[in-house]
C-alpha cells in the first residue's frame, strides 16, 4: 500500500467516534467497528477474537519484524448517575477545548492518539517492520476473556510481537511526565474462620470465631512486607472486608469471614506470600482451637521491564516532543500489561489519569492531539534503531 | 370464696390447654383467655394491660399484704421447621409419659404448675394475705411491651408485691437443683470506623477503617473484665458480628462496623463498662487518626436477691417435696425478673431446661406434676412465716 492511499486521522475525532460508543464492560455497542474501519483504512489486517461474549481484536499491518504492537481496551467503567456529569457521559461535547465523555483519559484518547500517529508515519511511508493493535473489551471486568486469552492463542500460533506499548492514561500531571515500566503483583485471600454458635450467657457452649478473625486480622494488617526499593514502592496489605452478618445481639455466631488483598513488589511472589498467609493461620488455629480455611486468588506476580534500548527509546521520545523526561515508574493498580509482558517487554505511556473512572472523565483536546505527536514519535524511534 | 367453691386443677392439662394456643411472639391466639379462665374460677381478679399489640394480664385474689406474685410468659419461640418435631408442635401430645409441644417447658408448664398449685393451696382454706400473677406476652421477643411496661403501670399506681417467684425453666438436670437468684447485666455495643474510601493500589490516598476495627475488637475481647466471684460467674465479652460489606476486592471501604455484647456481674454496671469501651476507642481514633463512633444498648444492670428469709424458705420448700436442696444460681441469660425486682426480690424455679427452645421441646407428665407439688409448698412456706 502506497503513502498516498491511506487516509490521515484526526485523533480528536477518532476519540468522539469511540465515546459515542456506550461500550461500558462487558457490552461493545459497536466501539469495535468504530476502531476495525479506521485501522482497515490504514491496511491493517483485522482479526476479531471473541471469548465468550467479549469482542477482541488482533490487527496487524506488515508481516516482517520486529513487530511493534498497541495494546488497549474499548470498554469503559460504568457512568454513575449521568446527572451529577456537566455534559452527557456519551456524547463526547467539547467545550472550550476540553473533550468531556467517559473513556476520554482511559483510554478511548489514548487509542485513538495511536491510530492517528501511525496514519501520520505511514503517511511519510512504510515501516522497516510491522504494526499492530491488541485490543479488548474486557479490561475494567473480570479480565478473564481479554488480554489474558488473547495473549494466549497468539502464542499458541506462534506469533511474535517485539515489544508492546499500552495506551492506559499514565500520566501523572501532565502528558509524558510517567510511564510505567512495571507493576506490583496482586494477590487476594478470603479468609473463614469456623466457629460453634450459642448463646451470648452460655459462651462456654459456644466457640466465638469472631474474636480469632480480629486477631488474625489484626495481625496481618500489622506485619511490614518490606520496605521497598528503588524501582518499587513497598508491598503492602490492605484488610478490604470482614463479614460475619450475625443480625442477633445475643448469638455467638457460627462463622466469621474476612478477605484481604497485597499489592507486592519483586521481593515476594504469589507463592510465597500464600505460605506465609498459611502459616499465620496455622498459628492462629492452633492457638484458637477453631479451624481457619484461606482461599487465594493469586492475579498476578509483579514485574518490571528492565531500562534498555526499548525504554530509553520511549522515554527520548516523549522527552523529544514534551520537552519532559518521563519517570519510568511502578506504581499504581494492575493493568493487561501483566499478560503482555510474557510475550515481550511492555510499558504504559498515555494521557494524564486525573479524570479516569470519575464523573466528567475528560481531556483537552491539545493533549490527545500532542500525545499523537508522542506517539508518533515513539513508532518513528524505534523503527530508527531497527 | 369459701374452699369447696373454687376449682382444683390439672396442671398437664392446664398446660395442654396452653400449649394448643400457638403464641409464637407477639402472637397470642387465645393462650391468655385459657389461663384468664382458670384464673376466674379460683376467684382471680383478672385485668388485662395491653401495651401496643402485646397481650398482658396481671391477676390478683385477695387484697391484704403480702402479695407474693408468679410472674411469667404465655409466648413461645418459633418451632423452626415443623417437620424435625417428632410431634405435631401445637398438639401437645402425650407419648409415653412425656408431654412434647413448644413452650411445655417455657413456660407454659411452669405457669399450669403454679395455677395447680393455687388450687390446691385454695382447696384447704384462704392464704393470709394475696396471690397475684403477672404474665406478659412479650418475654421471647423485644421484651419492650410486657414485663417492663406491666411492672412501671402497677409502680405508678402504688400496688405493692412483696416477693416473686418467676416460673423460667432454671432446674439444670433435675426438677429443683437449681434456683436462680440474680442475673448479669447486659450491655450491647455498636462500634463504627469512618475511614476513607480509596484503591487498594493507592493506601495512601485512602484510610483503612477495617484494621483499626480489628484491632480494637481484638483488644477489647483479649480484655479481661474480672476473676468473677462466689456468687456470679465472670463477666464476658463477645464480639458478636463484623460487618464491612465490602464486595469489591480492590478498594479499600470507607467503613466498618461491629457489635458486641458484655454479660457482667456485680463488679461493673452498665455506666462503668461503657466509660471503659468509651476510652478504648478513644485511644484507637487517638493511634488511627479514623473517627471511631460507639452506640451502647444498655439493657439492665447485674442484680442479686440476697439469700434471706425468701430465698431460704423457697430452698425449703424446694427440699421438703424433691429431697434436693437447689443451688442459688447466677448463671444464665436475662430474664424478665431483671424488670420485676425494681419491685421486690425476685428468684426463679421452674422445670428442667434442657429442651427450651429445641426441636421436641417436652417435658414428662410427672415432673409437671411435681413442680405443682413444689410451688404448692413454696407458697404454704411463704404464708407460714408471716
Amino acid at each position: 500500500m502506497s503513502p498516498a492511499s491511506t487516509p490521515v486521522i484526526d485523533p480528536v475525532e477518532l476519540t468522539r467516534d469511540l465515546i459515542r460508543k456506550p461500550s461500558v464492560t462487558p457490552a461493545d455497542e459497536g466501539a469495535m467497528d468504530v476502531l476495525e474501519r479506521a485501522l482497515i483504512s490504514l491496511g491493517f489486517h483485522c482479526r476479531r477474537m471473541k471469548f465468550e461474549n467479549i469482542e477482541n481484536l488482533y490487527a496487524r499491518r506488515g508481516t516482517a519484524a520486529p513487530n511493534l504492537c498497541f495494546a488497549g481496551h474499548t470498554d469503559v467503567v460504568p457512568t454513575g448517575s449521568p446527572d451529577a456529569w456537566s455534559a452527557a457521559p456519551f456524547e463526547a461535547e467539547v467545550r472550550d477545548g476540553i473533550l468531556y465523555g467517559r473513556g476520554a483519559v482511559d483510554m478511548k484518547g489514548g487509542i485513538a492518539a495511536w491510530v492517528a500517529a501511525v496514519s501520520r508515519v505511514l503517511a511519510q511511508g512504510d515501516v522497516p517492520g510491522s504494526l499492530s493493535f491488541l485490543i479488548t473489551g474486557d479490561e475494567e471486568g473480570p479480565a478473564l476473556h481479554g488480554t489474558k486469552k488473547v495473549v494466549e492463542a497468539l502464542m499458541a500460533e506462534g506469533e511474535v510481537i517485539d515489544a508492546c506499548i499500552v495506551g492506559e492514561p499514565s500520566s501523572q500531571h501532565a502528558l509524558g511526565d510517567t510511564i510505567k515500566i512495571g507493576r506490583r503483583g496482586s494477590l487476594n485471600t478470603w479468609i473463614t474462620v469456623h466457629g460453634r454458635q450459642g448463646h451470648v450467657a452460655y459462651p462456654d457452649r459456644a466457640a466465638n470465631p469472631v474474636p480469632v478473625l480480629a486477631r488474625l486480622a489484626a495481625r496481618l494488617a500489622d506485619h511490614r512486607l518490606d520496605d521497598g526499593y528503588e524501582a518499587f514502592q513497598p508491598s503492602n496489605l490492605e484488610l478490604t472486608t470482614l463479614d460475619v452478618g450475625n443480625p442477633a445481639t445475643n448469638l455467638i455466631p457460627a462463622e466469621a469471614r474476612g478477605r484481604l488483598n497485597i499489592r507486592f513488589n519483586p521481593s515476594h511472589t504469589g507463592e510465597s506470600l500464600m505460605a506465609w498467609l498459611n502459616a499465620e493461620a496455622g498459628r492462629a488455629q492452633a492457638a484458637s482451637g477453631l479451624r481457619i480455611e484461606l482461599e487465594h486468588l493469586h492475579s498476578g506476580d509483579a514485574f518490571l521491564t528492565e531500562i534498555g534500548p526499548f525504554v530509553l527509546g520511549v522515554q527520548d521520545a516523549v522527552e523529544a516532543v514534551t520537552g519532559r523526561r518521563p519517570e519510568a515508574s511502578t506504581t499504581g493498580g494492575t493493568s493487561d500489561a501483566r499478560f503482555i509482558r510474557a510475550m515481550c517487554p511492555v510499558l504504559e505511556l498515555g494521557l494524564v489519569g486525573q479524570t479516569m473512572h470519575q464523573i466528567d472523565e475528560r481531556a483537552p483536546t491539545a493533549e490527545i492531539e500532542q500525545l499523537a505527536e508522542v506517539y508518533r514519535k515513539v513508532i518513528e524511534t524505534f523503527f530508527a534503531r531497527v
